[in-house]
């Protein structure tokens, strides 16, 4: 709320949105009447701000589920998309890329390597893509055994080693979930089978992703790791701002590293590819699950290795609904979130 | 002369040019008349090679200084040209690249790190272009102390650890030379600075160049180091062939590294650099100097490390001409492989 306070002040916008009532009335108390600014709640309030006649570019970064009505809002009213929500695409990548392609409107993904695979296809004719290949940091634990990680606390787990996040996708990171939900993503969003997509662990966080071409060629693109980097890539594109970061300095770094990701210590991602195999209900599902068993074990309810056993769990008790509508999505979503806390 | 007349034999081309006069009768004899091969030779023969009515896209690949000409040849008849042959470009890059932009014509590099730049501009902005990333090899005395250099043969230097190439460049590899010529033809080629060109050594010649942008992103072409691609790519652009190769397997690869050269060690790149910064006739006269103590060195006349010296030797005897035309330039490289003859 502070620090919603301070961005009005400071850029005397149009409307502000907030959770719920009780918020939006609070907030109208504190910002000064003469502001002009107008205080809206809930989904009606998100999609009021995705469709504002005055906005020319939506950025939709709001974290899980919660994006996907706002998004789809927007491209609806033809507001080309920044994308930052992962979660949209993977519980209804197929029905939102549809929709975005009839509105001629394009989406521009903030995640840094859906962003770097984006920059790294620019300039090449798309028939040549021959493979994605998403890298991952592999997360902070990258390197601990199997049976040490039953006993990782949140805290320990929200020390991400090259990315500074919120606690949700930093979690998601340290199960690689993460990776697999943004290979969910990647598949919609670049319209690639899911065999044509490798996740490589590359700890150092500098290769943000690579396409590979028909040629044996492959286009990467690089930086530090600073999440400023593809917002304003989003942000300004075709353009590119003059933000004041140096080029990654190769020789400081000495070595970029890689490994193959560990689907046994890592289950996640290997869930996530088989959901992504399945399709239909199943990724919303996974994505579900996913956030009801980060959420519990942010609050110490369950160990870090009960997330992966508690969206399998909700995954197999699920009966996919094929060729699923906004309802079927939002039916599914809603059945695994109860299902899964029933689990914990 | 074998490897010709079967390239005739499978080709049928409208022309064959060879060295000299006695070169082009005895291939007349060796191939069957009937055949309607036109025979030439020498730098008319190049010439009409290079301006030949029906060719669609010249490839300039020539070594060495002989390279100059033919290439201008073309330029001047409207002929796209997929440019191999660097020492065209550090003898008279200005002059050649001001006549190709008149012409409107497009340059397509096929040596592998300007081909993995020109890949790495494409579809991005050129007024966002911050740096040029130009990786090297190192050849195969990276790691070979100082002191030991002067013992190294012409056997031992053309074992190149990545690359398989001709004599003379595997030479230049050794010596740094090649990765100063290409700071050269870089400088020309894609009309930047010598300052925004930045050499870096990448043992695994996995990267083979990168462009870094003003908002801190970073661009790279990445393969097997395999001239193939690169030059299928100059053929068929804006097109990709489907040649086979798969891309570099980054987890059997493990690891990407990178060292700063070492200019006291391998003076000839410091000395391209200078020549760089000078300009004038300066670079012709590294060329010229270069390609002479390169062929006294395979000729066992002189060791490795007389290469950088006498190229040095050299260019301090130079008076450059500034603003150099075209026979200037030709003076100067004749001059300096005169004085550098006698210095062998």
């Amino acid at each position: 709320m502070d620090l919603l306070c301070e961005q009005i002040t400071l850029f005397s916008p149009e409307l502000a949105v907030v959770l719920d009532e009780a918020l939006a009335r609070e907030l109208e108390k504190r910002i000064k009447p003469a502001n002009g600014v107008e205080v809206l709640y809930g989904r009606q309030g998100y999609e009021a701000a995705a469709t504002l006649s005055s906005a020319g570019l939506v950025v939709s970064a709001m974290v899980g589920a919660a994006g996907l009505l706002p998004t789809l809002a927007a491209i609806e009213h033809e507001k080309p998309v920044a994308l930052a929500n992962k979660e949209c695409l993977v519980m209804a990548g197929e029905l939102l890329m549809e929709r975005a392609r009839k509105k001629g409107i394009q989406i521009i993904p903030i995640d840094s390597e859906h962003n770097a695979i984006f920059q790294s296809l620019a300039g090449h004719r798309r028939q040549d893509l021959k493979q994605i290949l998403l890298t991952a940091s592999g997360g902070p634990f990258l390197d601990k055994p199997g049976e040490e990680l039953d006993h990782m606390s949140p805290e320990i787990a929200l020390r991400h080693p090259t990315w500074d996040m919120g606690p949700k996708i930093t979690i998601d990171s340290a199960t690689l979930m993460n990776k697999g939900l943004e290979v969910i993503e990647a598949r919609w969003l670049f319209d690639v089978p899911l065999e044509c997509i490798q996740v490589i662990i590359h700890p150092e966080s500098i290769i943000h992703s690579m396409v590979a071409y028909r040629d044996g060629s492959v286009i990467a693109q690089l930086a530090i790791a600073d999440m400023r980097i593809p917002i304003a890539y989003a942000l300004s594109y075709p353009e590119r701002l003059l933000l004041g970061f140096p080029p990654p300095d190769f020789v400081e770094l000495g070595a970029l590293t890689f490994q193959q990701p560990d689907l046994e210590r890592f289950p996640c991602l290997a869930l996530a590819m088989e959901a992504c195999k399945v399709g239909k209900t199943c990724p919303a599902v996974l994505n579900a699950a996913n956030e009801v068993a980060v959420r519990a074990f942010l609050n110490h309810q369950i160990g870090f290795r009960d997330i992966g056993k508690i969206v399998e769990d909700t995954i197999i008790k699920h009966q996919p609904v094929p060729d699923p509508g906004l309802s079927d999505i939002l039916a599914a979503d809603a059945w695994a979130r109860q299902k899964a806390a029933e689990s914990i």
